[in-house]
């Protein structure tokens, strides 16, 4: 068909509006949108630069870097950007390690990219014979992905390009998603509707979503994924289902992920017909590296196991009188030799009720320390107790040197409102990583614990509890993705700012506009805060709704163990509120190095956020606002409140920035949010004040329903359990 | 920015590769792709004719319709078209109903108008005052919108628009999709991912898709959806519930589709707190009036109940000596002053077993005949055994005068391979409408049954039990689409052929190219036979796998009750196999008006795809082939794996006529079902071998393992239970 040269433009302009309607704005790319540059002095800056693309080598992860880098820029200029083998035109992009890439190894300096180790890269403008050269450059493959998505981002974010000289490489070794997926593909904890692991159709149908998954995790620099719930089936380990992994495993591996997989303890006995997994049976020994030769046999470079033994009703090596060490080490021999590792989770419960649960963790591995093979990871949550939205940092950071410990974060938001509240968590991880243990004196963070900085570790990990699932956009809430981008980002450097990681998700996933990103970027910060004051202020915590955790529950009492209810947390009485942790109670904070448990211990010198963490304290206690402790619960309260309805009026702002679709998906969720934030804060509310006895001062909301009332909500079919 | 002229035309194709690449296909989109007509005679032609749009009147329906003819067209012509509120043009799409636009009053003659119903349509070509129109004329918002859809549709298959004369209304009037959903979103007998219906987030979350799926149901006519299980959770007629179900029937009422909720029986028990469900209790009677009015102070046009009672485990009437008729009257009354209606299902179990459970449902609600409200449809599935591959229809077709029957259909392919099976099942309802039940001499269909033309009723409906999910592309396997798109092309006018159904719909939903659409119809029209050939041959019925019905299990037996046993439905023995419902049988035959009986009952005249449906027929009788029925079975179960094979070579043929995506996923699907194929061929011949004691031809495929082998396959977690 022929088309008069005077119509283009019409048609152009018609063409790109319906190309907007119809390509969907929903989340569903995340990050990766590679929208076309804004600023004009940029975008020809870019165009310029970027002639052509270079990409030599061949490997399936180079063909996607060369895949990512010519979408991704065509796309982001404007305009098509021809990949060839030799350049041929003065500026040239080029990518490649100095082993695949003759052009690479003239331009990219050995001494530069040696110290990169195996993940890390370079990314340089330099010139040669009279021709402009920006390079990506690594020692590996993978490596020059990840620099093909930090050059991306580069322009993603509207950076200078223009003399580039960057080397990046990861602080951490094993940077890795945990889901807690079940082979019903519920999910557990999980918002964003069901596992996105399809396992009646594998190993036959390999999702193009697969894929994608894989691809947003390399863009931040993820390594691994651990497929299956903590709670573990051991089906999973069987050759039927292994041909299903091993399926993932291929359409991940481009990508440089690797697959992990739970084992769960009991396995022998349930899939092996074994009649013990006591881990120094021999027979038990012999099964488990049988099973693992057969795994490697499908998946050579399998990432190994994560357990969850003796802690929630899962089996485990205390089951026969062994230790964690006993159980770990059995397993990290099976894998040893194929060099995959194991990760073992310090979060157990013993049978007995403890007089603080806060303290079983420390209690149980310290004293394993040493014990562990070199190949074992003890894999600590960022605090003692269970992902509370708000919890100092876990006294066994600092107190293992002789084992790596990695740290478990959650991303998925189990007691942070689930599935339709904003809360940016990047400031909760940071606030983890800074923590000071003062294990070897000031400045011993948790983040040098956990890079192996302190300790002088080699095998180091740092571990999300994934929120991603089969909803559109990933992660149910459209920031969420916020939440499993900064993850990523923070799990290769720790040092990023919050603040800086928000600015660049904004950018990519929304608009560069400063309109936007500023307003959206102070929403976000102020998002996690918001949470913790309407949920729990102070330092309180678990005293969300019973199993499901959804809406507040303080009332929580009488069931089958008391550490699973609210009232052994808050310990309201008459009194005052809160866990006396001090050597008057269960003296928690003796797990901590001196300096931290003297002011962790010190009602006065306590910081506030933990005040009710460690101590009871009494209504009328006088807080750093000059209130009394019940006034100033009432204004944290109500402030969460308002911040909600801050956000809400921020969001509303930008109506006609953002596309209709996202646009209206935050406003809805939003608007959820807001009741969901009255709610737990007429219901905490109400129920302290049994206690206190005292009025909710007279400048604040009433709450809208009585206690009673409150307490008769009964969510049914909550997800994520 | 300014760009240079000569530019554009390569920016132009940059954009539209890119377009292309961006645009993901998915499936999503369903057969509302839309795409630019590509015959440019037929481009020309509409590109004249449809110079601009008037749409008149104001309702949220008209806007729906306006946005879909303005969308729709702009694409598929590839030039925008103008929305205005007068003609300015001299070729003019004209869409009203003669009561909001007097322009169509003028346009569309009433005469042709009013028998067309509340949702007939017609198209309309004509001039007047030296115009040209094309004109959707209705009697209602809703005939408007069915009309478009029409209307568009004839652009998607490059129909000639040039002198349109053409009316249409539904021939049945209820055309229901029922989602077996459950309220935690798992979806009995679902393989198409987990419900559409996220309770959690309503009624605070309006997920784009319920739009997008109202919309799709409006495109082929579906004017009414279940939202909930058969098996019903009195939950969901709680007041917290009921505020959710609003929410989506708001979401749903532009798009002219009611929803209905499945009504558990015993509720008042449940959710009232009365002692008994007894239709007969005033108070019973008062709870469910009480329950109508606020379901509909919510929902003003809630459509009605669906109700599974005493079947399968589920409450019902006889729980308390009362009668279907009992029941269903009760619920009857209490949503006849809202103009609701009652879909009581003829799906019966009685608690013993039968002699045949083929004669249970006509048994026990013929004599019923007469005894319903006028608001009550009784709702009969194709035949009396439970959606096999393939089912003689229903005896209570036919069979019930005084009692509108609701045909109900499963558009799941729960018995068919679920869901990655190829099956084109326009043909199977096809087969169960034509199928002549002598009711009133000669000429008496199952679809004169139901359209209500036999017995004069103007109560008429027709249900599909859905097979969609969140699976992207909503059914799991692309194909599946056919058979959701065909179920509503069928329920609106039930003599429409399934070769045009599949016709309309290849051409929508992938290319209009012929050297496509040819092979893919010849590809889907043999699919349904190829499935019965490799699962069901020759009237074989119900010896899938126990409970999820996944896989062969001809050897089934022992379970709690004999007619849930494979055994009890093959009966083979060392002399033959087949169920005889002849007069030396179960005598089932005799339910049937007396030329069907006759046929049926009779081993020479018995079509032969019904044999061993109503026949014990010897392993060595001769069959129409001239062979034995041995020898037959081998063939038939052989020539269904080679029809997949062929079904594999006609896609593999058509690569690159297809975007990368869909025809990647076809073709890994495909390959499972060749797979699975063999696995029912080889398992059923091996086990039916132990009966015959005679070889399998030397000419076909050896099976692959032993019999052993496949009784050992035990899947677990297969969907959909």
């Amino acid at each position: 068909m022929k088309r008069k040269p005077v119509s283009l433009l019409l048609l152009l302009l018609f063409l790109l509006s319906a190309n907007h309607r119809l390509l969907a704005e929903d989340g569903y790319r995340l990050w990766q949108r590679y929208e076309q540059v804004q600023d004009a002095a940029r975008l020809q800056a870019y165009r310029q630069a970027l002639n052509e693309l270079v990409v030599q080598g061949n490997s399936p992860t180079l063909t996607v870097a060369q895949q990512e880098l010519q979408t991704g820029l065509s796309s982001l200029l404007g305009q098509p950007l021809a990949a060839v083998k030799s350049p041929t035109k003065q500026n040239i992009l080029v990518a490649g390690t100095p082993s695949g890439s003759a052009l690479v190894k003239e331009l990219a300096t050995a001494a530069r990219l040696k110290p990169l180790g195996e993940e890390g890269y370079l990314l340089l403008t330099t010139a040669k014979d009279g021709k402009q050269y920006t390079v990506i450059a690594a020692n590996t493959d993978i490596g020059v992905l990840y620099g093909s998505f930090h050059f991306l981002r580069l322009l993603q974010t509207q950076q200078d390009i223009g003399k580039l000289s960057l080397a990046s490489s990861p602080k951490i070794k094993h940077r890795v998603l945990n889901h807690w997926d079940n082979l019903d593909r519920t999910v557990e904890r999980g918002y964003s509707g069901f596992s996105l692991w399809d396992w009646h159709r594998l190993p036959g149908y390999i999702d193009q979503r697969y894929l994608d998954y894989a691809r947003a995790n390399a863009s931040v620099g993820i390594n691994g994924t651990v497929l299956t719930n903590v709670n573990a089936n051991a089906l999973v380990l069987t050759q039927d289902y292994l041909k299903k992994v091993a399926a993932l495993a291929d359409a991940f591996r481009p990508y440089g992920l690797k697959v992990y997989l739970t084992a769960r303890f009991s396995a022998p006995i349930e899939i092996g017909g074994l009649k013990t997994a006591d881990p120094l049976d021999p027979q038990v020994q012999a099964w488990w590296k049988q099973k693992a030769d057969e795994i490697y046999t499908l998946i050579p470079d399998f990432g190994g196991f994560l357990v969850k033994a003796n802690s929630e009703g899962q089996p485990g090596p205390q089951n026969y009188g062994r230790t964690h060490a006993d159980g770990a080490n059995m397993l990290a021999d099976a894998v040893a030799p194929h060099k995959g590792i194991v990760m073992w989770r310090a979060f157990v419960y013993s049978e007995d009720e403890p007089d603080d649960r806060a303290k079983q963790a420390y209690n149980e591995f310290k004293p394993l320390d040493g014990q562990f093979r070199d190949n074992v990871l003890v894999q600590v949550k960022n605090g003692a107790i269970d992902f509370q939205p708000r919890e100092p940092f876990h006294p066994l950071f600092g107190a293992m040197p002789k084992t790596p410990l990695m740290l478990e974060l959650q991303i998925t938001q189990e007691y942070l409102g689930q599935g339709t509240t904003l809360a940016y968590l990047s400031p909760m991880y940071k606030e983890t990583l800074a923590s000071d243990t003062y294990a070897k004196g000031k400045g011993t963070t948790v983040a040098k614990v956990v890079d192996g900085s302190v300790d002088k570790h080699r095998l180091t990990g740092i571990a999300g509890v994934a929120n991603i699932g089969t909803d559109r956009n990933w992660t149910g809430h459209q920031f969420g993705q916020a939440n499993w981008y900064s993850f990523g980002r923070l799990a290769w450097d720790h040092a990023l700012s919050p603040e800086a990681i928000a600015d660049e998700w904004i950018k990519m996933t929304f608009t560069g506009e400063q309109e936007f990103v500023a307003p959206v970027k102070n929403m976000m910060m102020n998002s996690h805060e918001a949470v913790v004051n309407y949920m729990t202020p102070l330092g309180l915590h678990h005293i969300m709704g019973w199993s499901h955790h959804y809406g507040p529950g303080p009332w929580i009492k009488d069931k089958h163990r008391a550490d699973w209810t609210s009232v052994y947390y808050h310990r309201a009485d008459e009194k005052g509120i809160g866990f006396d942790r001090t050597a008057s109670g269960s003296n928690a904070v003796n797990q901590y190095f001196p300096p931290v448990a003297k002011e962790f211990g010190s009602l006065k010198r306590c910081p506030e956020k933990y005040l009710l963490w460690f101590h009871h304290v009494d209504w009328d206690h006088q807080v750093n606002s000059g209130r009394t402790l019940w006034n100033e619960l009432c204004y944290r309260y109500s402030s969460g409140v308002d911040s909600v309805r801050q956000m809400q009026k921020t969001w509303d702002s930008l109506e006609g920035m953002v596309d209709r679709e996202r646009f209206s998906h935050v406003k809805q969720f939003l608007a959820i949010q807001e009741q969901e934030a009255a709610w737990w804060r007429d219901a905490c509310l109400l129920y302290f004040q049994t206690f206190s006895k005292r009025p909710i001062p007279q400048d604040l909301e009433k709450p809208a329903h009585t206690l009673d009332y409150y307490m008769s909500l009964d969510p049914q079919f909550v997800p994520g359990i």
